[in-house]
């Protein structure tokens, strides 16, 4: 299964990145390839400085060897041997009108010292931060997301829907981070369900995140923006930013367990505001964007 | 005590307001009056915009009541109540030939249900984090901390220092925040030391702040810079934010125990940069401050 996920995301990176650069029209992704320490290593691709990407990445990785210690902990096991993989990808648009979007795919696999899998699951997600919301915009992602999930008897788009509003989120500000879309964790085989139904799912939401994002990109590409709307996508990715550093789970893993800095931080934007006691002007587009993330909308 | 050291950090917000605002010689620091649900409030005050200071906070607070439950782990304690007051601050400069400074000065008690104290302390400090190394700046900085700790007999400077250096490195870089300063904490009664002489060392420093850092502000605010230095120095802030954000646990706990999330987070600077995999040229100015971050010196 391993062999059958990492070979599918490998395919899958150049797939995104080939139809990104596609959609920019002028900067190309440029790859670094960096190996683990203790086992395994990655391919990060960047792009920075486009016509409509101002900086992203699209990331894969296949990490393996002894748990780390700061692992063990939050697994809540003793000292196991355990292999992960998955796709990792952040978006920043130059134009406020065209959304941020993230998107993560990974399998993870747990062995005793005899080499036995004693654990194994999916976990992934992709979810929306718009500037401006665009009612219609926010609909498309999640009627994807919930098109791909209604194929699949494993996957429940209302309970998938609800914990990427939980996850992310900023607590500190009660706001979500962005409109959402899907989260979903510790996927594995139970009495009803094989690990082959979840592979089937989780490679089709995966194939199907293009579709989710570039029809909303190409629509607002083109939109004009003012200098004040600029600063308001700056402000916003301060936000984000904060979500990523203080709450993020991934990143503060990453962090702490000595993965590759630039690979991590890769989902940071490249422009960022904060101001001080900021408040969007009352009855203000800003204010309505602000309104929808302080209060999670069912979208379909 | 509390209420003389309360009373001295009022006033020495006063004058540290008063005198920032002299130095930049446009802008003006807002105040705002804050009550906290649980017992005390503070006076955040804060400058943006100016010609020197591109955004800054200098604050008062103190907090009173039961001890949240998230300190209470961290301090291993019971249910307790508690008492914090103390004066934050942080500058950042417009030009990147001006460092940003922070300091804190705080103190500490704890009480048992009928009243009685039964701890208390004094922490604080201060640290320097330039864009650019002008070595005379940092012995300037340094030697005002090292003066005052010499007058004392509680301060030892080569340990505040150390502690310093320690305490600001955002260890996911390896690197430290700035050039340091001092660090100190839980500094309380001893067979050898009262509170009061603690109490007289901590107004001691406090008030030599200005000393030690409006000299360097002088001295730099009308060098002249280019764009891609001022890139520089919103790419180190990157920094400065990844450290407040990931390790500061003053700002963890004023994120995790409610406080006035403006007042925390107005250590943030207002523009700040993060590239993909930036390094700076081989031999230039920026290489060598960076060498410096990661070499941490004796200054004095």
């Amino acid at each position: 299964m391993k062999t059958q996920f990492y070979t599918f995301i490998k395919e899958l990176q150049n797939t995104i990145t080939l139809k990104l650069e596609e959609v920019d029209g002028t900067a190309t992704f440029q790859e670094d390839q960096w190996q683990r320490e203790e086992g395994g290593g990655g391919f990060t691709r960047v792009i920075e400085n486009g016509a409509v990407f101002e900086k992203g990445g699209v990331n894969i990785s296949e990490v393996y060897g002894p748990l780390p210690v700061a692992m063990q902990s939050y697994f809540k096991v003793g000292d196991v041997d355990f292999y992960a993989t998955g796709l990792s990808l952040v978006i920043h648009p130059v134009s406020p009108q065209v959304p941020t979007v993230h998107a993560n795919f990974r399998y993870f696999e747990m062995y005793d010292k005899d080499g036995t899998v004693v654990d194994s699951w999916f976990g992934g997600g992709l979810d929306l931060t718009p500037y401006y919301l665009y009612q219609e915009d926010a609909v498309h992602f999640h009627q994807v997301c919930k098109t791909v999930c209604d194929r699949h008897e494993v996957a429940d788009y209302a309970v998938f829907k609800k914990k990427c509003d939980e996850y992310f989120h900023n607590s500190h500000r009660g706001e979500a981070r962005g409109i959402g879309g899907l989260f979903y964790d510790y996927c594995k085989t139970s009495e009803q369900f094989s690990m082959e139904d979840w592979l089937a799912f989780q490679m089709d939401m995966a194939t199907h995140f293009l579709e989710a994002y570039v029809p909303i990109v190409e629509k607002r590409k083109s939109l004009s923006y003012t200098a004040a709307q600029r600063d308001w996508q700056e402000i916003r990715r301060g936000r984000y930013v904060e979500f990523n550093l203080v709450h993020d789970k991934g990143t503060l893993f990453g962090l702490k367990t000595n993965g590759r800095i630039e690979s991590i931080l890769m989902s940071l934007p490249a422009h960022v505001q904060w101001r001080y006691d900021h408040h969007p002007e009352a009855d203000s587009p800003e204010e309505e964007m602000l309104e929808v993330l302080k209060n999670p909308k069912d979208w379909v």
